[in-house]
């Protein structure tokens, strides 16, 4: 690494990563935000025009998980990275694109879906699916960038380190998830989103923390 | 608490505690500053025109001041916020979640409401009713999430403290008054709307540095 | 000042002066961006339909160049504010709300005005106005609040000191400049627009600076 | 430099050297965000209604890349400037004027661009070029100030240094070939839109660092 030579350079590369956090944070709050711009444009009505409306809630719930767990995954990353290089820098900017786009499938999700298969929601919710998978692969292409060309500390340096296997492990399966069912939503559109959903509340969801929370709170009321 | 043993690891969650509030900021801030599209879809007018669209400028004020409010709590609360941990991330996620949607109802109370009560209004201001209750749960959540598993600086620690007691003391009426207000608004929305407007403002208002600031100027006169 | 005493909660007032840069600047930024949106509604045409929108180009840039000066004046405020207290907070939200609340007489504006006066024409310039007015008392009032109550780095901590009087000078002319455009505007609406324009391009425009640099430039042509 | 002498002031300027940051990222990431509502607007439909909408992706993608490339050279200026002058701070905010007006040519192009050039198109195309253009003028601006001026660190101090020498050698080109496809696109508006595309993938992409990767790579498959 040439960097290492030179620790001035490294040291300004170091204040980049403060921009590439407010930077992701910047665009991931926007595309956050924006979303319930999709939901905001149908005139209000009596409570039945109100939940005719689900298809729209549903997508907006979906994609604001999705970018919220982008948003803990990028944390993470950042947590563990060192310095950034040009090329991560990049790579980050592909996976805001991917984030960013996002509003523009949900609204097409919002305004298709429907309980019977229509062509408009089958091609809406397959580019929805398409965009979903390319926010995952980019993540974990970011991840794994960084991992091989050394830009985590030290703990975290060698690739092949318990540490980024673990976050290796967990980005494969949703992949794989998010593939399968864009195919799904090729046949059965609904079923997709629904999926979507679970995917997003699954890989939100601090399994782990929450079951040890569980265990000490039961202990704590065995001992009363 | 694990983190208590691996500094290192410890030392890393303080740095999401700064994304935690950039992100924050950045939804809240947005989230404060989308409102405004709510009122500006009309075409200008003569002034009793523009004074016809009282309750677009209300629900957008009453909106703005809730957001407000939420700033100034989360600001306090990540004061005294030690570290972080994966759950309360998330829960600030619910947080930024619950606040992002209030755009929709705001809408919906904007274009509905009147002094006539009317079937959409009744849906409109209960929606919106609903949404300012949840991000007020949310909120007490937070920190009682927060002192409850030790996240909170050393003078804090201890969740039977003063201070954490006072927080809770403030949080408690104010969601009692929101949860009796939707009850109100599903008789006479109106009123519902005035009494949220009240609420934002009482919350929004420091009266305990207000009154000392009053008293220290009385003082300087009564001295010249 | 009680804080002046306690200096670990004093500490933590200095970690909200964070912040509340942090949200001014999101809140600032986006209301800035917004702006934007308001231009944005029209199909597009031949050249002549593209000039035939000067009012919303006018608008537009008045707006944009006042939102610039705002956050120019908030960092000079920021960088000699020592802390903040709860007031001050509420009194940069009123700030805030001023300022985002911009865009709406903004669009008012770019869709009525015209080069003879009409109605509605009258109701927005007045509106847009007494916003731009609002915005500058509050921006005042942020300084002259912030400078009474001792929030200020020790070199100006004196209300009397001749930097506090500088910035005070500086504010009071552009405060009668606006009062009395906005009586003009009742009148003749397109010269009040050109006088904003005016206003926004001498407040923003730092002249001491500027003639620096060309005296500077044309000693060293002369030394040539 | 008269802040060389008041080492007080000038530790202040370095300060709003993070705020620039800090409402540049805000501007940016909104800008960069808002362009997605630009593609919004259509209902969807089969998949030939969604493809039949290309020029609207073309212009997103142009543009995203555009404001991705004014992120990462703004990156660059803040890593290597020592300090800000007020000058500056409006140079920068004219360059994120260009930046946030950006979305406005990009919905005139997505809605008027075609295979065959028409009236409308030729101004879209026109204009947006026009502000491309501006962007990276601004942009040069903007370094050839802080050069000048001896705003930047002390490795890059003077002006006749050969990194600075080297970032005007990168500008000049870009801005020579946006003034020459301004030209081209008042007579074949496409191809106009096309070379934009290609220049944005051209200034965004670190060839030398892509180049060692590949180099690296090479080197490592051959040694197994």
């Amino acid at each position: 690494m040439a960097e290492a030579e030179r620790p001035e350079r490294s040291r300004r590369r170091t204040l980049s990563k403060g921009r590439l956090e407010a930077f992701s944070d910047g665009v991931l709050a926007i595309a956050i935000t924006l979303l319930v711009l999709d939901i905001t444009v149908r005139p209000p009505g009596a409570l039945s025009d109100v939940l005719k409306e689900w298809p729209a809630y549903l997508a907006y719930i979906v994609s604001f998980l999705t970018i919220g767990a982008v948003w803990l995954a990028h944390t993470t990353l950042t947590e563990v990275l060192a310095r950034t290089d040009p090329i991560l820098l990049r790579l980050n900017l592909l996976l805001l694109l991917a984030v960013s786009v996002l509003p523009f499938p949900t609204r097409m999700v919002a305004d298709s879906l429907s309980l019977a298969p229509t062509g408009p929601e089958r091609v809406a919710v397959t580019l929805y699916g398409l965009v979903l998978l390319a926010v995952r692969i980019l993540l974990a292409g970011l991840f794994s960038y960084a991992s091989r060309q050394g830009l985590l500390i030290e703990a975290l340096a060698r690739p092949d380190s318990e540490e980024v296997a673990a976050v290796r492990r967990k980005f494969t399966p949703t992949i794989i998830a998010y593939a399968a069912t864009v195919a799904v939503g090729l046949l059965i559109p609904i079923v997709a989103v629904a999926v979507y959903f679970g995917i997003a509340i699954f890989v939100a969801t601090p399994f782990r923390q929450v079951g040890r929370l569980f265990r000490r709170q039961r202990a704590r009321a065995a001992n009363e």
